[in-house]
């Protein structure tokens, strides 16, 4: 028994080649995208040569034992190459008119442009002249040749090339330099054997799904190593044989806008590389119907039928031979947020898809795109630098080199891009009233991102070329200097800084995103509201379908020009009685803030975080300070972890004043909307950095005590952010005084990870991003193995705690696609995230909950 | 049947009170410490005085609804009552020939002058009279009576009274006076109602629980607030009779040394309080064989049953009244850490406990006090300032202000006290030269603090009223200034600064400790390694039974005079080339330093963590910097958050060549020490500060390529310390490529619960501790529920994905008895801490094996 069953394995081969008109299993992962293609046409009947696909099974094998191919390989293909000769009537390697074939890449998803294809395998100084003979056009043939030459010599030997040049040189003129040049490369003569020529052909398209540039695609894409590629060896067609001939690409709809209606270029008496490689300029598809007119409207009905089958929009390749119409690729076209939404919505009109599979179509991370000013794409410009792009949407406006001055020129009309080295929370007054914000130092996380992206303006950060002389008033951006209000434009989307004023187009919000995200809220479980700590951004979040703020700031408020000198005064106090009288002007104000919030967010629940920073951030710096006193506070309150210090809770336990009047400030304002509008905002009051039982315990006490003292009938929540890994372990604990918690990602993931969100970007989290030792960072994308764990613990043991527990996230993760997919698994009850995400949030939720309910959109669609 | 079942309850009602010789379940959680022992007492036919005790089942309930006594509580307290009557033949309240007694509180743990006691209850105006005619003897009537009025007027109605001096008034004056007093304190006469007195006694005494000093000492000892006290109502005994009566306290053994023989106090014509509170001077318990040689023998015969019956040391209380002799008292006996060391010893060789009962009592705790020099305590002092105990120990030598001259006069053989604002890394080699080390910044986990306790030497931090004034080399003690070179006494166990010189006794460490840690390594299953970054330490270390080196720094190497130029070099490197010039000079130095350790732990386990903190350590402060080239590298490795920031694996990863080195030196040593001695080290290898499996992995490969490559042949564990919440949570994966694991609970507690070590003490912890948000300071004993939960997560996922893992831990917790006892319990291999700690971590690890093993010395020991 045991002698059988060791030995099955052994018998059981391997099948590594799958003809175009034979069914696999497999599917896209065994074949590729193109391979697939390939054959579900082949298998409906539309039009495609010949040929057999070589699985990404083999290209797996290979990959773990590179230099041969895998055993029984080359068998595998020399049958199916024996059934193509018979299919087609010609044989490989036939002197006077040989069967010649494409070695086209193609993995299961798509990477454009990243991998290796090599046409017209197969020819060789003998079956040149055949294949003049057979078609009685030496220029075609000799063309055919000079083409396969340079690309075997580039893409199996390295060997790089003058590009040809049909006016200054024939085919033939080419072959021989192409000749030489490879004897020289490589030491010997380009191979006449043609199976040898396939042979290599094979291992260098497996090769290239390891070159650098496809390993960095798929980093950047976040595609798996060890998907492997496909080989797919197609009989060649020639767009390059005549007038009658020619090839193009073409898409089912605009991939710009959605539009319904053929779109795409075309060029006669011409190969595939070329359109692409863009020697030749391609005509617009359109003219194909007077100079190729039946091949066009085969064209357009195979398309229909591409559409109906595929129920997406494609993006096809084409050649003509002598006016028949062959097609060499289908696959889901890549499009603009625009198109994808546009696209959609029409596909539902047209019956061609569900709802579902319209909300599960578009990608959220590509609105953002959507929801803010664009540089006109019909524009011209050049790129003085690059930085990080830290916030999207782009802006023009003239340079200002310090917050008072944005403020007082944004005052007074004028559009300024404020530019800094980094900006402080000093600089919230300019940053409010810039029109965009470049620096020079800092990450995606930096100061200036991060609020950037809240405000929802445009950002570019960590722009390393960029060099500000304030005394001078002048900026240098790489070797060019400019002053003080000399126009800038940036595109915070790209990271792009460019000298002058760009044109730009405004958001193109509309009615079709609206219409899917309408679609998506019917299955969404997962609540979204905004972090918004100004009427204006809570308005901005209203329109965007927010369902309430999450995470509402109070320090910015403190921030205010006309607060700073009160709550300077307020810690500059000698004792409690004086801190009380600073607060005591502080109350009408922070009442005030929060009447208008309340206002715009009648009905809808409004989460209020109280004082969360460090004292020390509301003072100026050491060397700023003007009096002794001043100095000697400053010094007190300095440390050396500020992050892990004296802030949060720690600071409303120890001078329970600030969180009183907080508290207080807060139900009078609820209390008085109430009693305006008639519409009871729904009041969350929450405390930040909560680590043990014992501290929300006496907040809420002392929380309970001032509502109740203030106005009894206001009802409100009290709870907690949960921030710190020991908030997570000790949840059960905490709930008990908590009616709702808050995941605060941001500092959780500083504390879980011993990641310095200021210290780690640009230093070693830099370092480990570029060198792989991490592939995300996880300020942008919630490491849900490590930092979502610790959620996972706080959601089980809160709950457990307490059942009804609210529970929701109010992180920058809160934004992210993954990592609202990843909440809505755990079960909270909302994301919050900054007001221009709430849409991308939304359909990132109805996303997560048709996977979840199984919905079929999610089986067949994307790709 | 409903009907019945609600009332059973109600039906079995409690029983409140036990007659000294009545049995109970309840022992000494019911009767409380005092109530069990005279049951006891009375029960083994030791003479006590009759009485009954009021349970602590009574003192909860009255405290769940205080202001009443409880149901049915003074019904059986009048029962008893009259069985005492019966028993003694005196009357409660009778005029003639009353029937007195004293109201004792005593809880379950004893609180020794925490709570309140009353004598002579049941006196009034009337029966004083007939005191004197039943005993003939009208002093002693008075004088009981006075001492009734002085006693419930302070306890029962908080009327306090200038004592009462018989030399300068009789008892019937002191009673007038006393009564005027009263009756202005209470606005009534001194209650004349005996049944009253005793009701306002035993309720005085429930309240005592309550009282702000008996809270802050349950706080202080960790004694639960739930426990409550029982009341003992005694008849009276009188010590105050005359020369045949007297009273006294006393020892069955030496509580200060341990050795056998009788110790305490005595006076004559006294009672119990007298000598408590030191109105007059007792004598030396000796001179009662002269005065009253019966009861003196038969107190003899008495303690000797008392230690055979309680196996242990005993602290009695007793009244002689005419003769007769009487116990009102006895309780295991507090003691020195010598003695308790000395009596565990000889009561085992005395047959009257076991090896592990000895083992059991001994507080690790204790220990310390036996460990380092202490002040003599028969010398007298003034405490010039205080600061924290940071480091125990006592020493005395002349100031120096810098560390440069602690070393020079340190090396010159002089004995000197590094008086510093803080330390830094900067200042090691001064630390390494002075006898002890005074600051007036930093908490219990400052620099100094840690250096210090690792190095065992004494160190008094944080004082506060310290200040120093460098360029007049002068520093100010409160009011006092002393100039450098003058003479300071610090005492590290207890936080005094004493200006002069103190005489010192040295450590007391002797045989007998030596075996009762030899008879708890019988029962240990957690290993105990030494934190030790030198041979001396090494060494110091291995002669206090350490098992190996659990954490061996890398840093205090890199810090060395001779080596920190090289050092410097290194970081100023501008590329790799210049970085490995540098290493390779370091190289053979810190292959020196290992081989050195390694021969002295020949045989045993050394881990070594390779470099861990951030490289500006390294570096001079930025005013320091002499050179643009200095200055422009501090800047770049500034950090906001250098503990979140670049340091640990993060350097290792970023710069190999720094690791490499490490590797390197550590395998030559180790091949080096084998071929020279013949006894192979067992080197553990660590890289600290890792989150994320790939982080491992990697160095792994690091650590593996050098090793193979320079010493194929030595055999090494490679392991990681466990110090981030991440870490613990994904212990699974990065068990992977770990052989061993070392939580590292300082940094643990530091992400864990947010806290910077460096910024928590002396700001918002020590608020936290004062005001009670904590109970305990984090640093210093483990936060179990929820750094301890996040090891148990480590633990179990990384031992389910390697069952083999060794687990030790490395943090200052790993000397702390409680978390010795933690680690045991969750299963760690071992323990390491500071070489002067192994003693204490040996025996706490012994106590937790046998209690874990049920041993029976754990039901019965400790009280």
């Amino acid at each position: 028994m045991q002698g059988i069953c060791e030995t099955i394995p052994a018998l059981a081969a391997e099948k590594y080649v799958y003809d175009f008109d034979e069914p696999s299993d497999g599917g896209r992962e065994l074949l590729g995208g193109k391979g697939i293609g390939l054959a579900e046409m082949t298998q409906l009947g539309i039009p495609v040569p010949a040929g057999f696909t070589i699985t990404t099974d083999a290209c797996r094998a290979y990959m773990a034992s590179p230099g041969g191919l895998p055993d029984g390989l080359e068998e595998e293909v020399e049958e199916h190459l024996r059934a193509l000769e018979e299919r087609t009537g010609k044989r490989f390697g036939d002197p006077n008119d040989p069967l010649l074939v494409s070695v086209r890449s193609g993995a299961a998803i798509s990477m454009p442009g990243m991998m290796d294809t090599i046409l017209n395998v197969g020819l060789n100084d003998v079956s040149v002249d055949g294949l003049a003979r057979a078609t009685g056009n030496e220029w075609f043939a000799r063309d055919c040749y000079r083409r396969l030459i340079e690309m075997y010599g580039e893409t199996v030997d390295d060997v790089h090339n003058r590009r040809f040049d049909a006016d200054r040189e024939s085919p033939a003129d080419a072959i021989e330099r192409l000749r030489a040049t490879y004897r020289e490369g490589t030491g010997s003569d380009f191979p006449q054997d043609p199976r040898e020529q396939l042979h290599h052909a094979i291992v260098a398209v497996f090769e290239s799904w390891q070159s650098p540039r496809a390993q960095a695609y798929r980093r950047m894409y976040e595609i798996p190593d060890d998907l492997g590629t496909a080989v797919n060896i197609v009989q060649m067609v020639f767009g390059n044989k005549g007038d009658n001939s020619g090839t193009g690409v073409a898409f089912t709809r605009d991939p710009s806008t959605g539009e319904q209606g053929l779109y795409g270029e075309f060029l006669t008496n011409a190969q595939g590389e070329d359109v692409v490689a863009g020697i030749r300029t391609p005509e617009p598809i359109a003219q194909m119907r007077e100079q190729l007119p039946a091949p066009f409207e085969q064209l357009l009905e195979t398309m229909r039928r591409l559409e109906e089958h595929y129920r997406d929009m494609q993006d096809i390749e084409f050649t003509v031979e002598d006016n028949a119409l062959y097609l060499l690729q289908t696959r889901s076209a890549k499009r603009t947020a625009a198109a994808s939404v546009k696209a959609a919505v029409d596909m539902v009109e047209e019956g061609l898809i569900t709802h579902e599979e319209a909300v599960a179509r578009i990608d959220p991370q590509q609105l953002d795109q959507l929801l803010h000013p664009m540089l006109d794409p019909t524009a011209e410009w050049e790129v003085a630098a690059k930085g990080l792009n830290a916030s999207p949407g782009a802006a023009a406006g003239k340079i200002v080199l310090d917050a008072d001055t944005a403020e007082r020129r944004g005052k007074a009309g004028e559009k300024v891009i404020l530019v800094r080295w980094e900006t402080t929370p000093d600089d919230i007054h300019g940053l409010i009233h810039a029109a965009g914000i470049l620096t020079a130092h800092g990450g995606m996380t930096s100061h200036a991102a991060v609020v950037a992206r809240g405000m929802g303006k445009p950002c570019v950060a960590g722009c390393d070329t960029l060099s500000i002389d304030i005394d001078a008033r002048k900026i240098t951006l790489r070797d060019q200097t400019l002053s003080e209000g000399d126009v800038l434009t940036i595109d915070g989307g790209t990271g792009a800084v460019i000298v002058g004023e760009v044109p730009l187009v405004p958001p193109q919000v509309n009615d079709d995103l609206e219409t899917i995200l309408g679609w998506g809220d019917e299955h969404r479980r997962l609540g979204v509201r905004a972090n918004a700590d100004t009427p204006e951004d809570a308005a901005k979040a209203r329109e965007f379908g927010a369902q309430g703020i999450g995470l509402c700031r109070t320090e910015h408020m403190f921030m205010a020009e006309d607060r700073l000198p009160v709550v300077r005064e307020m810690i500059l106090a000698e004792d409690e009685h004086g801190r009380r009288a600073a607060l005591d002007k502080l109350l009408p104000m922070q009442q005030g803030d929060f009447e208008a919030i309340f206002e715009v967010m009648a009905g809808l629940p409004v989460t209020i975080r109280l004082l969360d920073p460090p004292l020390h951030e509301f003072l100026p710096s050491l060397e700023q300070a003007k009096d002794e006193r001043m100095r000697r506070r400053i010094k007190q309150l300095q440390e050396s972890n500020p992050m892990l210090g004296t802030r949060g809770c720690r600071l409303g336990l120890q001078w329970p004043e600030i969180y009183e009047m907080q508290v207080r400030a807060i139900v009078r304002a609820a209390r008085g909307v109430e009693e305006r509008t008639g519409d009871a905002p729904l009041v969350e009051i929450m405390h930040p950095l909560v680590a043990f039982e014992e501290e929300l315990r006496r907040l809420r006490e002392l929380t309970v005590q001032v509502a109740d003292e203030e106005a009894p009938d206001v009802e409100y929540l009290c709870g907690t952010m949960i921030e710190l890994p020991r908030a997570c372990i000790r949840a059960d604990e905490i709930a008990k005084h908590a009616d709702f918690f808050s995941f605060g990602t941001n500092d959780l993931t500083q504390t879980a990870l011993g990641f310095s969100r200021d210290d780690a970007e640009g230093k070693f989290l830099t370092f480990y991003l570029e060198d792989g030792v991490l592939e995300r960072n996880p300020f942008e994308t919630l490491d849900q193995s490590g930092v979502g764990d610790l959620m996972r613990i706080g959601v089980e043991r809160g709950r457990a705690r307490k059942p009804q527990l609210k529970l929701g996230i109010c992180g920058e993760h809160g934004g992210e696609p993954k990592s609202v997919a990843f909440c809505h698994e755990l079960g909270l009850d909302y994301v919050s995230c900054s007001p221009f995400r709430v849409p991308l949030a939304r359909l990132a939720a109805a996303q997560a909950a048709l996977a979840e309910a199984g919905s079929p959109a999610y089986a067949t669609a994307g790709g």
